[in-house]
């Protein structure tokens, strides 16, 4: 009983247990508000639909995987995706790769650097849950695991809405 | 007996079968020279290692993947890559996205096109049946499935030489 009493005295006077208990739930733990989509575990392992380099602000090298549902519906060329459909995209910095760059001999190879802001983000389709939305729901994660705030989860739908034609899915399958 | 001797007469007159027999072998089945490394089947279902973009006279969008030992060795860190690690590399050429330039409102996201000449490679490792190439064994494939010819699979250990600290593999696993 004596050591419970100084925990709580230890934690009233630095806060330290709840510091750590915040720090865990932002691992990864935290839905992305509007759609509250969570991390999906395992998603490094999903396979991939393709890859991209944005310019401008972004400056990123991206991967876009998809799990089961998603490379069997667009290897089948099937549209709209089915509910279950789960998108992964992947950002890293694009960074020029010394290394490669000393063995071809001249600066041309560029490789993933460190992960943005925009690290991590999901399409998750369920046709009724997001009716409003096209479907889909959207979820933007940084490298630690916390979500993007509100403003930005508005963002999604208004941008994604031109490429209707292609169930408002911009990648098309690398194969 | 009759349809027969039609197919033998058809064949003397035009190669046809022939020909198909040939195309047939090409599809994939043709051994690379030197390393007698045909295409593996299922590597488009291989898990993700990194992406890159290669510019100057390749210029293209690549993505690099790994068999399960290949994937299992890259996340743990450990080199050299043991016996049955086999890691592949697609490249697709480098073009704008002129859908996502509309919505982004200026050229800014370059993703896959056509598949260039130098469109699949594979690294193999096995120490005893490739000893003289750091352990590696090397494959280029196009987009057709034909394996590049033994002058281009000559040059492939003397490129990769460079990275000897990563176990001759120049790629970097992207978390």
């Amino acid at each position: 009983m004596r050591g419970i009493y100084l925990l709580v005295a230890v934690v009233a006077l630095t806060g330290v247990v709840v510091y750590m208990a915040h720090a865990s739930a932002h691992a990864g733990e935290e839905a992305a508000p509007i759609f509250g989509i969570k991390i999906f575990p395992g998603y490094r392992d999903w396979r991939l639909i393709s890859v991209a380099h944005e310019e401008g602000n972004l400056n990123d090298l991206r991967a876009i995987l998809g799990n089961d549902a998603a490379i069997k519906a667009y290897r089948e060329g099937k549209l709209p995706f089915p509910d279950g459909t789960i998108i992964a995209r992947i950002a890293w910095s694009y960074v020029p790769s010394e290394e490669n760059n000393k063995v071809f001999g001249r600066p041309q190879s560029f490789v993933p650097g460190s992960a943005p802001d925009w690290y991590l983000q999901f399409m998750v389709k369920d046709s009724k849950k997001y009716a409003a939305t096209g479907g889909w729901g959207f979820a933007q994660f940084n490298k630690d695991g916390n979500p993007a705030d509100e403003a930005m989860h508005k963002t999604c739908f208004p941008c994604h809405e031109p490429a209707k034609a292609s169930d408002f899915v911009f990648t098309h399958y690398a194969p």
